[in-house]
């Protein structure tokens, strides 16, 4: 019979195999597998690329034998179902769909019903008993066959409809009665021969011969050439098209449709869980019109098809090993599967059905990693959700909907004030923060706080890192609401919520939700633990933390951080009294003046350190020398700056010079980093020193301390030599005063692009990379993380940008950035340690790219720290060759 | 005799060549090539760098047929001079310096007067008649040898000194009588003693020996390996020594010294021009002890001297292919060439010189275009100088340094206001407008001035930028002075300048000196037309200028501007009534109000456009859309906000309300650029349809026109690819109204560093690209040129940056960004027009970067267009094979 062009599928099974998807495409290949593993699916056939390659290299003309393959797999179709296609006794109706090796918009889209006419729908009418929805399918098809077929503006039907309900009377579609809709029929196929010149074809397979053109056709479409160009799709032979019986649920009370889980996916227990509605068809079920009862109802109703669900249902998990979602419609008795895919669950539930297919054999622990939980699941383990999320959103208590800065739940009356949330907060009650954004003067208050609110600022702001470094609650850069601290109140122009209003905040999601919504406190089960042992088998690539304080440490080593990636020193400067001291150094008039405030945060900042080295014994701690610019430490109000001559002992005159002195028109790319330490190198030497000594101390108890010390900002390498030799010396000091020998490292941030660049140069002096990806996104693009909320919901929404540049790395720029650091680095210095310390540590497809870029580690907030782990698992298990090949729905 | 380890020079010939440098260092090989040509160089003879390797190759031992050598050398240096080495009757000394092929700090520096002794002392006071000056040249070379050869601290040398000075209860060291220098000699010996434990080697011989090893140890030390490493200096033997006769032109009335040009420095004339001193060493000249006479006095005193003199002159002119600058000495009536090297001149007689020279056949134009004529002396040309530049430093009245932002001399009475030097222009006053920063606001005032002066703000800054577009000579960022708005004046602490007092600034050193200096207008010869006609000749990258109004395009095409390859519409918006249609469209609610405040824009962008277009009729013209951010627009005072409030007839509150929410923390990272094109479509379409306009009025009238329209500030192909559909769209509606077609290219600015990252794909949408690089360095290195000021001065002092990146482009860094975009935007498109219009357009280092890595073009402001074309030609030649070795002093 020459070249095969036509592939059936059903009855159990295919002539195609899921690894034909070049030939059969996604779609195609899918349906093959489906009916090999022995599934009901509806039976059908799969029109090769090849054939589509051959239309378009012979003129737009069909291979030869292709009709008649296509007429054997119809009736291969016909002896399955028994039915027949075109005849109005017993109709076969069948849909139309494209389908490429890789799903491409642009392609044509479904066409159903096809193969009715005037006389199939009246047997459709005779078989359901249901002339309302023969007459509904009919002019569906119409509509769909002129819009996708031939190009017929959907427009023009919707019209016409609404033109009809007009003269009813009537609002809802569903008010139509049959007649109503046979003579939309009528109309339809008034508007289809106005807008093609030809008749509506009345021949089956006249209608299925074009839809098979069109979509053909579909596969060079303006709209799918630019698609291919743009993401540089080569190679592909054409589309495929797949034709599918059609089955319907509303032929009577044996026939139904329904969805269901293999297992529960709110807890993970092993069960069968879903829904069925019988006698309809699934449009049914999304419409609402009729509420579907439980998967137990067809348990009753129909226990051997109940029966048959469930064993598919077994069956499903043992080929694709993992939980699914069934779409499954009942025809007179006869169960068909019309789709299954992985099944979405929460957190809690993928780690239990993670864990539990492994003790039940179905799956290994690698197969579990990889494949069963996701980094987002471990995320919601660890913190509160709401207990009914769709709940507060069909109820309309969003009132706002911002950046989801930091995730979980939280609760608790509005405050206005840092001050506020303090005081209120210390009487007992729980508050949410809200400000226009946040600032180290805030830190006390938003630590008082359950949850923070702000309406400015984006992933990275202030409010953002600091709540993600402690756990909390987070909505940022809300542009929906204003707030007016005058008023205390905040509006988003419907609903003003006054200071003590209850407001809940979904730092998941970004929603601001008016009222206290019910919580459910994260429980970490003996299962978490489990997973978590099975993630760090498959991991290679180290996770640390980014933590400020021995508490953060504390936390941090908890949640299985190997190190400190990133401890901010300039933190501490704000903790308790020590402001004082850093403002007097910053008003000093001379370097003496400077060393006699900075003797006084010595001790401080070494016990600090000392704390932190304790929590992280034997383990690496990274420090970053001073970093932002001194006016951020100096009151920019004039009470406060009142306030601060008067304590210092200096005029107001001279504290105002100074902040003007410091004022900065693009304070992101001033005086900051190793620009400070270069020109104040006292303070790179006070720093250095009480690093060295707290390490010193741990050495002379016996206790192992790994100190890294890390200096930011460093553009060129004379920057780095010129603070490392200062490092250098202090640290040779302090050794030979405290009489003991501690191993350390000098290190610089790579976040300059510039640093990218020369990294081959700067490899020379550094012992360590730590990449900060924070920065390093600003300077690339030029975007500053504080002012993108003007232009970035514009740019995601026109797709200018895939995805938030602070949140998921921009692998195309910034990495190559990353990567070639990387490669100059160890060029230079082969055992160079490579790590990153930015916000990007703790995203997965950033933690992917990391692992493969080659980096040492990533390092992130303390509660990102499983997520990480669990990112790095699964990069490591993504390049590892895969022992047995998994299917995927 | 074995392997030859020394070469002689002397007596009109040399053992060694010019290109011998690798075997006698760079001093070795001039000293022969300066013998070779028949000079009467002191004779002398250089220890090859091979001796120096064999020393360190055999344990610190000399080749066993060294010394040898050196006594024959020696032997040969005796004859020429019919002196002795350590001969008391006659005796010769010499010096002892080292040299390596590639000159090197670290290295030992020069030994003089080698040879004496305590009898050789005795032999010089018989010679010279002058005691004093035969202890004093003992007492000098003791402590000499102590320090550079035995590594006595010079200190201890200074303190016997100033001991002695204390004791005699004399100031100056000329107030010693000869009877105290041989005082001194005694006691120099005893801290020699003291220090190496040893006598002071009377013998000659040993104390050459001693030298030469030092030299050779000198290779070796810390500081010259350190070198090494850091500058990447590998594959060298060793350092050459040497040894050369010493001479005195204090011996007599027939002995003198003096120093002569062998054409006029100043105008360039040909003539012998210098300072002569009879009976003098070169040390008396610098102490400034005697008045020198001009150099005819040497004509009446030894006309065969002087014969001979202007003899060497034209010889040294024909073989160095340049005006040299001489130094020599005349010892009892022979005369010694000591250096020659070519002289330094002023910008007018650079050209005077390069022109005469072509003419009278000592170079081609080639030569001279390569080696006559720096960047800097164009730049000297094209604007005023003072008379006297070193009449008003020497007489103390500098009393500030800024940055030379801006080149030229300017005289006027300070004003502390734009409005202030307005209306004295108006009245016929010269100011000079000091401000602590300037903004557009205050563009007329600074066009009314003479000159601008800044206390704050960089070489980019914009007072910088707007002064260089006119070639008004501008110093800023000059942090010395402190500016005090309110009682008008200024003050660097000791100096205070008040309103109408006069000031003069130096824009080409950035000096602000007290006080009206006498100025010498520019004046452009016929010289230097001849010599920019050569200098084109020779060049092959295309030189355009930045450009924003008619006027400049005039200025610049005068210039010799190929172009304009910076059009910044921006700077249209601020003239006149103009702004107010621009506030009206920022303060407009909504698209609707901001098109009709467009429209009111469209007329005169249009007529702005055709303007240019006019001026530069047959040369391409690059317009960039609009960049900077929106609230650069706004009024920051409340005074001019109520202003705006009552004109556009909105409330105060308006009007504040939008410039808060314009605000933005790092508006150089802001929403500006591009981002503003993509937020507000309407500003694009306003400017594509008014570049097009105009475009298509030029092409009616018959005119050729060539349209380059540049999106500033993309990152992403995608932003590119959003503002070309507009643009073409535009393009496409603009040509069908006016029924004429006008061929128009879209490019973009590369100025962030994503996009020379990801410039293969944005090359797929762009037809040009043209570096930013103000704005590349910016974000390369992470600098605000508004605030680099606080850190800046100190990088260059510790040598962290060797140059002001905003300045001279980063070639390491930035210039990395730059060739990959290049290459990556060629792979893609192999036409791609590539430019440059930042700042360093106009740097001639940076422009010999820019054709080395292929640009089609630079552009700059049109005052710096010569000089970028000398720049570009001396590129070219400096790529192509030379013709004829030309030696340099």
């Amino acid at each position: 019979m020459g070249h095969k062009w036509v592939y059936t599928f059903g009855g159990g099974s295919a002539e195609g195999r899921a690894d034909m998807r070049d030939l059969l495409g996604g779609k195609g290949a899918n349906l093959a597998e489906m009916s090999a593993i022995g599934l009901p699916v509806p039976p059908g056939f799969t029109i090769t690329t090849e054939a589509c390659k051959y239309y378009y290299d012979n003129g737009k003309t069909y291979p030869p034998e292709l009709w008649e393959q296509v007429e054997e797999a119809l009736a291969f179709v016909e002896r399955l179902m028994g039915r027949r296609f075109g005849d109005p006794s017993s109709p076969l109706l069948v849909s139309v769909r494209s389908g490429a090796a890789i799903s491409m918009p642009g392609m044509m889209d479904t066409v159903l019903n096809l193969g009715i006419n005037d006389e199939v729908v009246e047997g459709l009418i005779r078989q359901t008993g249901n002339p309302r929805f023969a007459w509904d399918a009919y002019r569906r098809f119409i509509d769909m066959f002129g819009d996708v077929v031939m190009g017929v503006d959907h427009a023009h039907f919707e019209e016409a409809l609404e033109g009809l309900k007009r003269e009813r009377g009537v609002k809802e579609d569903t008010e139509l009665t049959a007649e109503d809709l046979r003579e939309l029929v009528n109309r339809y196929k008034a508007i289809y021969r106005q807008h093609t010149g030809h008749m509506f074809p009345t021949d089956p397979r006249e209608q299925l011969d074009r839809a098979i053109r069109a979509v053909f056709e579909s596969w060079n479409s303006e709209r799918a050439i630019k698609y291919r160009q743009i993401n540089k799709i080569r190679g592909l032979l054409g589309t495929a098209v797949n034709v599918q019986t059609m089955v319907f649920g509303n032929m009577g009370e044996t026939s139904g449709t329904g969805v269901c889980f293999t297992r529960n996916p709110s807890t993970g227990e092993r069960e069968l869980y879903g829904e069925y509605l019988p006698n309809a068809q699934g449009e049914d079920v999304v419409a609402g019109i009729r509420t579907p009862l439980p998967i137990s109802a067809l348990k009753e109703q129909m226990p051997e098809v109940y029966a048959q669900l469930l064993d598919i249902a077994g069956r499903l998990e043992r080929h694709y090993k993992n939980m699914q979602d069934i779409e499954f419609t009942v025809q007179e008795g006869r169960l068909f599967i019309l789709q299954t895919r992985h099944g979405k669950r929460t957190g809690p539930a993928a780690v239990k059905i993670a864990v539990d297919m492994v003790r039940e054999g179905l799956v290994t622990p690698e197969e579990a990693v990889r494949n069963l939980v996701e980094p987002r699941h471990i995320d919601q383990l660890l913190h509160p959700r709401f207990q009914d999320e769709e709940g507060y959103r069909k109820a309309g208590r969003v009132i706002g909907r911002g950046l989801p800065a930091s995730p979980g739940a939280a609760v608790g009356r509005a405050v206005f004030s840092a001050e506020d949330a303090e005081a209120w907060h210390a009487r007992g009650e729980k508050v949410i923060l809200v400000r226009i954004e946040t600032s180290p003067e805030d830190v006390g208050g938003m630590h008082a706080a359950e949850g923070i609110l702000t309406s400015r600022g984006g992933m990275t702001s202030h409010a953002a890192v600091v709540a993600r470094g402690w756990g909390k609650p987070c909505v940022a850069g809300c542009g929906d609401i204003v707030i007016d601290y005058a008023t205390r109140s905040f509006t988003n122009g419907r609903v003003t919520v006054r200071e003590g209003d209850w407001i809940s905040l979904n730092g998941t999601t970004g929603e601001v939700i008016l009222g206290a919504e019910a919580l459910v406190e994260p429980e970490l089960s003996g299962d978490f633990a489990t997973f978590m042992s099975w993630v760090d088998r498959f991991r290679t690539l180290r996770v640390r933390a980014n933590a400020d304080t021995p508490e953060d440490a504390r936390i941090a080593r908890q949640f299985g951080a190997e190190g400190i990636g990133l401890c901010r020193t300039e933190h501490m400067f704000f903790e308790g009294d020590r402001i004082w001291a850093v403002r007097e150094m910053i008003i000093a008039e001379d370097e003496a003046g400077r060393r006699r405030a900075l003797d006084k945060l010595l001790p401080m900042q070494r016990e600090d350190f000392y704390a932190i080295f304790r929590e992280m014994e034997g383990l690496p701690v990274t420090i970053r020398l001073l970093d932002p610019p001194l006016h951020e430490f100096l009151p920019q109000e004039l009470e406060q700056q009142k306030e601060m001559a008067e304590r210092l002992g200096v005029s107001l005159e001279r504290v105002r010079a100074r902040v003007q002195a410091l004022h900065e028109l693009n304070p992101m790319l001033g005086h900051r980093g190793c620009r400070l330490g270069i020109t104040y190198p006292e303070i790179t030497e006070m720093q250095a020193r009480a690093i060295l000594e707290a390490a010193c101390r741990m050495a002379k108890e016996g206790r192992t301390v790994y100190p890294e010390i890390m200096v930011p900002l460093v553009g060129t390498v004379e920057e780095l030599r010129h603070q490392r030799q200062i490092i250098d010396r202090v640290a040779g000091q302090v050794m030979r005063e405290q009489g003991v020998e501690v191993a350390y490292l000098v290190g610089t941030m790579i976040e300059v692009p510039r640093a990218a660049l020369v990294a081959d140069q700067i490899a020379e002096e550094a012992q360590f990379f730590s990449f900060g990806t924070n920065d390093l996104t600003q300077l690339t693009f030029g975007y500053s993380r504080d002012d993108i909320g003007k232009f970035l919901p514009q740019y995601l929404e026109l797709k200018i940008l895939p995805d938030d540049p602070f949140q998921t790395l921009d692998q195309a720029g910034v990495g190559q950035l990353v990567q070639m650091a990387t490669e100059r680095g160890r060029r230079v210095r082969p055992a160079l340690k490579v790590g990153i310390c930015g916000e990007h540590g703790g995203d997965p497809a950033s933690v992917e790219f990391f692992f493969r870029a080659g980096l040492d580690y990533v390092s992130c907030s303390p509660y990102r720290v499983p997520v990480a782990r669990l990112a790095a698992a699964q990069a490591a298990l993504k390049q590892k060759p895969i022992a047995a090949m998994v299917g995927e729905a």
